[in-house]
């Protein structure tokens, strides 16, 4: 991903102290490009749930260095171990839905577990983030090659023609370390000289398409769109949406998706007017625990203050206005399910399978084996 | 319908001086109630294209009002018949999607065409605008006895549990002179003591669900909570809805419903999970001229700031506050078409019929012989 022309991930080391991990606190975008140190684990946990990252496999990234960032605080605990866990442990509960939160946590873990000396374990904290963070680039290097493919069809089918990808919140580099999981074809394909254009649904109630997915698809030149989120079933019954693509926070065994509230109500859009819909995820987010999606996956239930208070610009000041009168009551579903049913086929760094056990298992056999679903 | 528990219409002759007409500026609302007068034909045409006044029956009811005013504004033209008609032709131009802004003003026209003496004609379109109002508060009270009968079953297969109403937009009493469409047979249940709670639809890009919808039902009190948008597919996959209503502005002889943009979302949705998707209409708002709403009916596409800016309050102050960054477009379109197919039925003043040409012709026959459709 580029920021002002210059290549750049979502966090880092900060260059003269590699003992302050760096982020962009998003929910200042698009007005604002504000880096946050976290030089503690506890800023971290703040900063994911606080939304200061989101998307999973960034919020996997953020509790990985949170958990290095644990280990150089540990410096001064009777028990260096107990101290990370005790971190872990409050980190995991930030996000109750996002299942590579536990994952990046519990892969800590297991270094930390098989760290003899405890004089070795800041090194292989940080050494694991760092894998982390870059198995999660070649993850989305991998999803833009599989899902350009797609692209590519369908700018042959339309001889050149401008391919109209719609995506629902934002599932780009923002929400990972580096070209996103949805957006990371569209990167390729932009690369590649196809010539693209992304509908962007605001996204409601955080309006992450219009205040992250639209930023960083400015900052990378790609021609893009702005529409409320009521708007793609109407472009889908006028011929100008060509394929949807979105993320996931969680994808079950089964194929079920849950991903960003409304990301199902264009899942059936799609499959009424015969679009192909895609969802794009790194095999970390398939939870090979669980196969029915609607009955399994706990929905979090966030502040109604979410709703009710818009963020934005007004002159030079950046403020939240209130929408809602007082005795209103609201409610706050941050995810749905969508069935995997509705899922025309999954872009994972593998390659494209069909949302079923069957097409996940021949692409992961080795993860299908070893976490067996009830 | 009821303000601070007074009972009130939302358009009014004012009670010292019936040469000018009252409207509530529901821009403003929920958080300021204002009342704005509307001294020439201009303010009517301009309430109606800034919205000040929204809703089809209420701006059909605007349109005959403001051509009663032009009647007043008359008295020094050499022509007052052309000067109306002038004035008319400027305000069916306002709002290209509203079926019954056309009919209101045909309405008046065929009056003031009947008029033979011209020092009648600001009595004759007086009364035609009052007649307009009455008549729409008796198809509003038509349309809540009808609807009733839906809520009154669910309530007794639920055995008296809450009767949980999906609506989008403001069909309301604040879209019509009073009751509403959509709204009416929860008025109606309300005041005969079921137990009726409503899911209401934020509705973006003008959030006529969290301002308006949401400030009458508390004004009614009536049980409702906000949700944005993408929400309601959630809570129809997990039984939290038992029906939809909607609104339209505009149906076809057919059964297509065009009305705000997303209401096809929500009834892709009812249709996935069984759940009857209803849209209240009075017979003024059937376009007997077309059958198919997807290749006829045009859709507004409106001003880019809808979208960008989001109004509301800060502090004591009203503002807009800008949530998106300079480099990205917008498209805003404001309708969608629903196809009959996906509507159980729709409840008119008369009765309620399925969607299609035989359901609307067997209700009103008159209108369906005389407005033979293409």
């Amino acid at each position: 991903m580029r920021r002002s022309g210059e290549d750049f991930r979502t966090i880092w080391q900060k260059p003269d102290d590699p003992a302050v991990i760096q982020i962009i606190d998003q929910r200042r975008l698009p007005h604002e490009y504000v880096v946050e140190d976290l030089k503690s684990w506890r800023d971290g946990a703040y900063a994911i749930s606080e939304m200061l990252v989101r998307g999973a496999p960034l919020i996997g990234a953020t509790a990985a260095w949170s958990l290095y960032l644990a280990a150089l605080e540990s410096r001064d605990a009777s028990d260096r171990v107990e101290f990370i866990r005790n971190a872990a442990t409050i980190l995991a509960a930030t996000r109750p839905t996002a299942v590579n939160l536990r994952w990046a946590i519990d892969r800590v873990l297991r270094v930390l577990a098989g760290t003899e000396r405890v004089d070795e374990i800041e090194n292989a904290l940080q050494q694991e983030a760092r894998d982390i963070c870059d198995e999660d680039v070649e993850i989305s290097r991998g999803i833009g090659e599989q899902g350009l493919k797609l692209i590519e069809e369908i700018s042959a089918r339309k001889s050149g023609d401008t391919v109209n990808v719609l995506t629902h919140c934002n599932a780009g580099s923002l929400a990972t370390i580096n070209w996103g999981t949805a957006t990371a074809p569209v990167y390729f394909a932009r690369a590649k000289g196809i010539d693209v254009h992304v509908w962007v649904d605001e996204t409601r109630p955080r309006n992450q398409g219009s205040q992250l997915t639209a930023w960083e698809l400015a900052e990378n030149k790609v021609p893009h769109t702005l529409i409320v989120d009521n708007t793609g079933g109407h472009l889908m019954q006028h011929g100008l949406v060509d394929i949807c693509i979105t993320g996931t926070d969680r994808t079950t065994r089964s194929g079920d998706v849950a991903n960003k509230i409304g990301t199902y109500l264009k899942a059936l859009a799609a499959n009424d007017n015969d679009i192909p819909f895609y969802v794009a995820l790194p095999s970390t987010s398939i939870d090979w625990s669980i196969r029915d999606g609607l009955a399994e996956i706990p929905i979090e239930e966030r502040d109604p203050d979410e709703v009710a208070r818009v963020y934005g610009k007004a002159g030079d000041e950046l403020l939240a206005v209130q929408t809602v009168g007082s005795d209103t009551a609201i409610s706050n579903y941050a995810f749905d399910v969508t069935p995997a049913r509705l899922v025309t086929g999954l872009i994972t760094e593998r390659g494209i399978c069909a949302a079923s056990e069957d097409g996940l298992t021949t692409l992961f056999p080795e993860l299908a084996e070893t976490r067996t679903g009830k």
